[in-house]
């Protein structure tokens, strides 16, 4: 297991789906920051299920707890611990699955790795790992709005519709306008219609999360293996149902020729170098270089449908599985705030970094 | 800076590019894995300049040194150093880039970041750093051959140009048949005409590796955060040039329903468990399940190109560099060992955090 | 901060003096191992206040929940959250000390680390830290046990009463018999009549914690840094009030010529390899050799004295202290499940590691 | 094998005592210090053999070689490596302890680890590998200095010879005026006469080396694990031959009451907070006071000694080893540059932490 990410500004998360709590501790976190409560609700909440008609009808509160770590409104450069106490964790029935190997999911995976398995909502396994990222995530953007670093995730594709592909063209201030998360509002009505037809046929669907990352000095990143587009990559790949990273011009920039895709430095008006492209998506021998820092996220479909699937048991058995409960069609919504956190993880750990690189 | 990477087997590398050496330790490696210099030569020499006519034709021979950790021909668990002295390194005239900042380069991002840059040849941003990723891949490479477990990277696309899709339809022992590493002989011919036309266009080109590990049991990875893919994907980003990576469906997945992507688990005649499809790429919560895996990686054109290019200087003033030497057109089938190293050090060390998980 | 210790069994403490709660995150800790809420309550009674006459009187019960990680009795590879809420931490009354720098505390170095602190009770810098490794060194303890592994820690010294320096002349198993937990009767009395006077006189004392660890195989411990004996000796000094650490011979081995301090091997009967000395604490080159593991741990007087003493404040000016409350006179007696836990931490993570060394 | 030290100042060394080169690599090493090669051989010219007639009489010059990071005269931030290559390595006869176990070394112990071992001159355990701690060390030493930090060691005892216990007392500029490194003139002088006495009758003693650190600001140490005495531990109990670590009032503190133990604060007349005495070493809560840090590291006797011993070979038979060749009565005189180097890099790592602990 490694439930621990981050080099000085660092967190651990903890809890399985069903069992008593989720939550993390945040470790690294400089002293001084002032935080609430209610700005780590807020981010839960756009996370938490039953929050929209196209998310699961789960209606999960998913009300925070301060531990340690804060005191007199500001963190004191102790550990952070945060935790969310799961309701009724009792009352769910998973017994159907509890020998089963669910296609796709990592049932067989964990038993394999240890031998058993907290079968209960996936235990370990569970998405719902991810409230614990969220809520450290808080943290981390609150550090960076005083650095003038802002992150914004939304809900580029979903099936085959996708937004825009400039996210120059797009009103980043929107995401939140729909309840899908894409801030351009015909893709985003397109995009909520595929969702409810696809929940119609008790199927799923993946989808991608863009982000854009703005105000970064040039110099984070620590090469040559922590390079920032690296840790990103690292961090976006470790939220569940990721299949792929790619940022500034990604596979697509793979065609291009060198002619084509080198981005001329020029200094603008106020003497500040910029680049005339950004096909380096703000990142240049895994540093930044004060450009803007975009990337791509794919997310698969969800693996839990409520058709009936051929699978085996613990024993190699073959069986029929029914999806049932209460599930999301499509995560990416929910996945706006997930990849906004771990962005904002990668981040702030490379400000505080930065901070030792030059003698004074 | 970062240099190291690895929890268990890990390696930290060093050296610029026109310093005295480059090399790396490999910590961790476990005792008693024969190994000779021959074999690890023989991985530098897949990746060395002037290896045939679409490399450059610089002819450098980096012949590797054994400094440390290796006795009676094994391991000894005792650190292994390995250094590639550099040859003539003073011959070479960069006083023409020692203020410039090259576009898509990291001279400005370095310069950014420390203060100052050693500007000889990119310095330590240069690629020649990954010779010591090589040189320290075979180790893992060896380790993971007793283990049943076999590494192949191959080139997938150049430009536009790609191998058939489906890795299981291609002949994988057929990669180094061709001077550009494509397994399919007709992709493979196009490939080398479309970059020897690039290079006499002055001008360069990118391209795909795709990578496939056979024999990888169940049970590799750690969540939540050190996925297996989360690690690959870390691994191939942190490798110079590469701009995007994705693992089973990968982008594509995202278009597929739940219904069509899901793989199904059956137990085959051996009793083994086993899927009828993997769009898991053989991970499922980041976790191997036992089937292959596969993943791809995407390099951008290579900066460095033989036209003039509008660019600025570190005062801020414009200028106008030429490209002059010997450069790579296309890194792709110099890449492929890099490709294979890093997958190697990555599979290596989660065969020995395995270990761990388990009270006996 | 550092709140993590551990390379592969890893612990993360969190948690104020008089915060909400103080806990620790147990990751790594392998799956498979049985363990019960009741054997962590049984190590938290041994190291809780007011247990007995020579310890504070406050009476804190310190009750455990388990909050992820274990389901149906066994540990499950993922992260293991233990904490204990605090009770009635808002009645106390600490403003007295608000703005007080108290003699040979952290408060004056916590704020000029990190610019404030929770001065409640100490806050992060206060032993009550340290349940959480007495709850975390549990899971420890019972791995290493299935391993043939017993840590037995006792007061060998308190003030300048000590018991016999041969702990083979000891009855280890005696170590709880004493409310002072010396497992030799006659010191025991005698150490708890001091530590009696010295409460009496408002004043408190130190004294020495010796530890002994039987069955470790030969082979554990990571050179050329990470020396079995260097990783106890930083475990040790990491605990509260912890000034010395020396094992084997330790400081007395100086004087020593090295034909009296060489332990000279033998080969017993069993056919096992033994020394006839033992002056390397079971101990050489960082590695255990199959003997007897035994080291000290000096403790210095409590700092907390009900006796008024000079000190500053935040602003410098100078202030009378007078200490209230209820403390401890002597910890020692508490601070032996403490280097227990640790001990047992250190072992088991060396146990892990040492699985990675050898190619099979 | 653990062969790296430090959280963001880091060095991994490699190297066996005859083998191809014994070296470092120094990672996060700030950029922009002024070094030049002199300084660093300087540093291993203290701690090399044969440099007096009380240590060893070989003869070894070691010279340095910068393989990279260093360029213009000044770190740039990569990775500095630094070797200094064996000579006449393949000129020593071992074949006599090829396969014996010599009493209170490393031969059986790493034999069980990993299942051979190098066996020439003590193969990795050599304390040879501490010439790549020391050259690291100047790096780190020269970083201090622009903080104001000097660190100075020196022999406080041999044997049962020692001098005045109060540094304060002593000159510490005036270590190096004797061959034995006592800046106590009549100490020295009889120190001197022990260990030709010692060498004479073929034997070996032990000692102590005290260290002093002035000009530590407040606020240096990372609890609740990193503290600041605890790495310090670590770090001195790495050295090879090392059995013990005290600071501050240390082993001898615990026999005292709190009341004579606790440290009074007053600020003086520049404003500055002090303590009245210094039984803190300088370290509260472990993070650095202010005040002076001082600590004491017992070395045991040299484990080779020219007299016939009785031991054990791999097969388990009983010899007797006739210890040959030219060895150092007392490592103490040339332990002080390493005490030196490691109290450097744990400082100096500490100093870079602290970066990062509070918002801006």
């Amino acid at each position: 297991m490694s439930n621990t990410y981050g080099s000085i500004f660092r967190i651990t998360t903890f809890g399985e789906s069903h069992g008593t709590a989720v939550g993390v501790i945040v470790d690294g976190c400089p002293a001084g920051l002032p935080i609430t409560i209610e700005e780590i609700q807020a981010a839960l909440d756009r996370r938490r299920p039953g929050q929209s008609k196209i998310t699961t009808p789960r209606d999960e509160k998913d009300q925070v707890q301060i531990l340690s770590g804060i005191f007199n409104g500001q963190t004191q450069g102790t550990p952070i611990a945060l935790a969310v106490f799961n309701k009724d964790q009792a009352s769910h029935d998973y017994t159907h699955i509890e020998k089963a190997y669910r296609p796709s999911h990592a049932d067989y995976t964990y038993t394999a790795k240890y031998g058993s398995r907290d079968h209960r909502g996936g235990g370990r396994s569970s998405a719902r790992e991810t409230l614990a990222r969220v809520a450290a995530g808080v943290l981390a953007q609150k550090f960076l709005a005083l650095q003038g670093i802002q992150i914004t995730s939304y809900v580029s594709q979903v099936g085959s519709i996708y937004a825009p592909a400039d996210y120059t063209q797009l009103d980043l201030s929107q995401v939140d306008n729909t309840i899908v998360r894409c801030p351009h509002p015909e893709t985003a009505q397109a995009m909520i219609q595929l969702i409810e037809e696809t929940r119609d046929k008790l199927d799923t669907v993946g989808g991608v999360v863009s982000c854009v990352i703005k105000g970064v000095p040039a110099g984070l990143g620590e090469p040559v293996f922590d390079k920032l587009h690296a840790e990103l990559g690292k961090a976006m790949l470790s939220i569940n149902a990721v299949k792929g990273f790619e940022y500034g011009s990604g596979f697509e920039g793979v065609s291009m020729y060198g002619s084509q895709h080198n981005d001329v430095f020029y200094t603008d008006e106020d003497g500040q170098v910029k680049t005339r492209t950004n096909h380096s998506g703000g990142i240049q021998g895994g540093i930044s270089n004060g450009q803007d820092i975009y990337f791509k996220v794919a997310f698969k479909p969800v693996a839990t449908i409520l058709q009936p699937q051929s699978s085996i048991d613990q024993s190699g058995q073959e069986i029929t599985l029914q999806g049932k409960g209460r599930h999301d069609p499509c995560v990416l919504p929910r996945a706006v705030p997930i990849v906004d956190a771990m962005a904002a993880l990668v981040l702030a750990d490379f400000v505080l970094r930065q901070r030792a690189n030059k003698v004074d």
